[in-house]
């Protein structure tokens, strides 16, 4: 089955909301081994909209469209499918009075008159529960092609699909049954061209599953897809071609699918009972502000200090004044005094730190901005390394954020460049 | 002007990631007065990318094409562009000496053979210089149409569009002469239905300029929308519909357009000359994050306390003992304890604090997730505000985070509820 997205709204044309919706279908549709061959946005604008839909209809098996449903004039997704259809709407008394509930149950006691038009619904069409909302969606199927349509707010739209459309489209395929898998392996300490030249023959000759690498802002992924008659037959093709990816770059790779980088650090802390402080200049809290992201993390997370200023270097992690003057505050000697310090300062097992210049301004020739050292401490070693990066204050903050937590993690495992 | 996107990456159909520059580049669109009509999402597959282009080059003189412009071989926009337009692809030497020294510049001496790719533009087109990455961007035209080729990483194509592409399609409309401004309002403390309640008369009596709600997870927005023969036609516009909005809603409103809750009190405290510390119990160092997001803020902000653990409560910030376990750390008697602790620790004239349960685990009927307490004290006086919010654990520590920041700001401007 093949499949085509049409999202509609003058919003998402405007850049005013991200089409998310279209990510989570593509999603969805992927588990259920339909593939997505296009996503097509067009504004309010019935003549545009038609045209998106002419051209789907003759590439698609599958169309939804999502957004277009509200009471308002510009709201005209149903109108416009319905005569490209050739099909009449008819009001559904069954879905007219669910609207005048959702209004009693919401306490806005009386519907108003302009929300009638959303029980309207394609002749031999299915209207679709919404529970989070007033607009139903519509599932309509003519010369062998499946017309969906949903509600554009994204909290309408998942329950939805999830709640009917997933389950009508997996009974539809039940005679088809081909399910793809993904599988990211995440790498740290190694360039996108660099990773890929190490796996190339694999790349080339692998048409199922498939290898692909994405350079990301803090990372490397490749992602693995196979594509197979049952979930278990994908799963071995993935853990067979993983197995030889990892061969070659497993030294750089630090986690799979969904995990980030501070779960692995919390994960790696958890299960050794130990617990981590940080002491961060540039990065200003964003190293701790993403460990604490992580469920559980006051687990092994104490806390730690943003030391801003020289002063509160000095004063609080106990960074000597002389190594302030003599390295300058950016240097890999005071972020080895900064993990030190908030070690001892919080009484945590692992102290981790951070110092550079994020920019725009304060960069010279020696110490240009996207310098950053990050340093790790136990009880017996402290540990450093020197970054130099170009980019946005923002970039710098989360490529220094991740290099600190990287750090951590080669500390805990005792990793060797 | 009428423009398209076409989106490249098959990352983006199975919904790995958001199209976020899709919605990027519809906002500097519109900033322009460039009309977007559409965009278009295929994946890494040459023959839809192509029919993409065709449809595209029958309907808009401009078309963004975003991804596939890595080094690997599944990276096939500008190829399949150049055949498009019957260009021949040909090596840039400035480009490839430009690639080279990325590599030199970032640590990874060599360039990789297959980078070298990148350097091939298409004849007659302009490579548009990438700060941020290896892959140029290309500027080409032919028949009276623009073609603009961007890389997909974010962290890439923004600063290539607003530093090379928006000058050039400002030279190309300077004949064109419609302008749209928009300006944003921002209002903490009060509920979309609420605002919009104030101002639905203004809502529905005007169709130019426009003015439309819109509830952000940390705060209201306002968008006024005016569109004119010349910039200062649509400012005059734009000034007569703020001035009515700013007297229903003023004193809810902390800022205009791009300006954030942390540049806001950046600001307040740099005219003053004063300074702020932050001490952070559930936002786990989020306050201080977006304090350093902003350039410069080094100037009056000097560090902070990540208390994540009731020991370095107590110990580093001074909070009795005795509070702690009659309030409870979830308290305001702590938030404000923090506050003025951590305002005396670093030695600072304002100090923040944030204590709260962010959830997921971890809540009682007393202590509901999503309880927290925010602090703020100076010399004089201690103020503090509890909130209950419904949301996932990271929802919950941007609205803390917010609602700290906001009541410095209220202590700074001597606003009283």
């Amino acid at each position: 089955m093949e499949a085509e997205i049409i999202s509609v709204g003058t919003e998402l044309l405007l850049g005013q909301i991200a089409n998310t919706n279209a990510q989570y279908l593509g999603e969805r549709l992927a588990e259920l081994g339909i593939d997505l061959h296009r996503v097509t946005t067009v504004g309010d604008n019935a003549k545009r909209l038609r045209s998106a839909l002419e051209a789907a209809w003759e590439r698609a098996d599958l169309i939804i469209l999502t957004g277009g449903l509200g009471p308002t004039e510009d709201d005209l997704t149903k109108e416009t499918v319905a005569e490209f259809l050739g099909l009449e709407l008819v009001l559904d008394e069954a879905v007219l009075e669910r609207i005048r509930c959702f209004f009693a149950r919401t306490g806005r006691n009386i519907m108003p008159p302009a929300n009638a038009k959303q029980a309207l619904i394609p002749v031999g069409g299915e209207a679709l529960p919404n529970e989070y909302g007033t607009a139903p969606g519509v599932w309509v199927e003519k010369d062998g092609r499946i017309v969906v349509i949903l509600p554009g707010p994204p909290f309408e739209l998942k329950p939805m699909f999830e709640k009917t459309v997933a389950g009508k489209l997996r009974q539809r395929l039940a005679g088809e049954r081909k399910v793809i898998k993904s599988r990211v392996l995440k790498l740290y300490g190694i360039g996108e061209s660099h990773a890929e030249e190490l796996v190339r023959d694999l790349i080339a000759s692998q048409t199922n599953p498939t290898l692909a690498p994405y350079a990301k802002e803090t990372e490397i992924q490749f992602r693995l897809t196979a594509k197979a008659g049952s979930e278990e037959e994908a799963e071995t093709m993935l853990a067979c071609l993983e197995e030889k990816v990892q061969e070659r770059l497993g030294r750089y790779i630090f986690a799979r699918d969904a995990e980030t980088m501070p779960e692995v650090v919390g994960r790696l802390l958890s299960v050794r009972g130990e617990s981590l402080a940080v002491a961060e200049s540039c990065t200003g809290g964003l190293v701790a502000d993403w460990i604490t992201n992580v469920p559980g993390s006051s687990g092994y997370f104490l806390g730690g200090v943003v030391a801003y200023s020289n002063a509160l270097k000095e004063k609080l992690l106990g960074v000597p004044a002389s190594i302030l003057r003599e390295e300058g505050p950016v240097s890999g000697a005071v972020a080895e005094a900064m993990a030190r310090g908030v070690r001892t300062l919080v009484g945590a097992d692992y102290g981790a730190a951070v110092t550079g210049l994020a920019g725009p301004d304060g960069g010279t020739p020696e110490k240009p901005v996207g310098l950053v050292f990050v340093a790790a401490a136990n009880g017996q070693r402290t540990v450093s390394e020197r970054y130099e990066w170009r980019g946005s204050r923002l970039v710098i903050k989360r490529r220094a954020a991740q290099a600190t937590l990287n750090l951590v993690r080669k500390l805990i495992l005792g990793l060797q460049d």
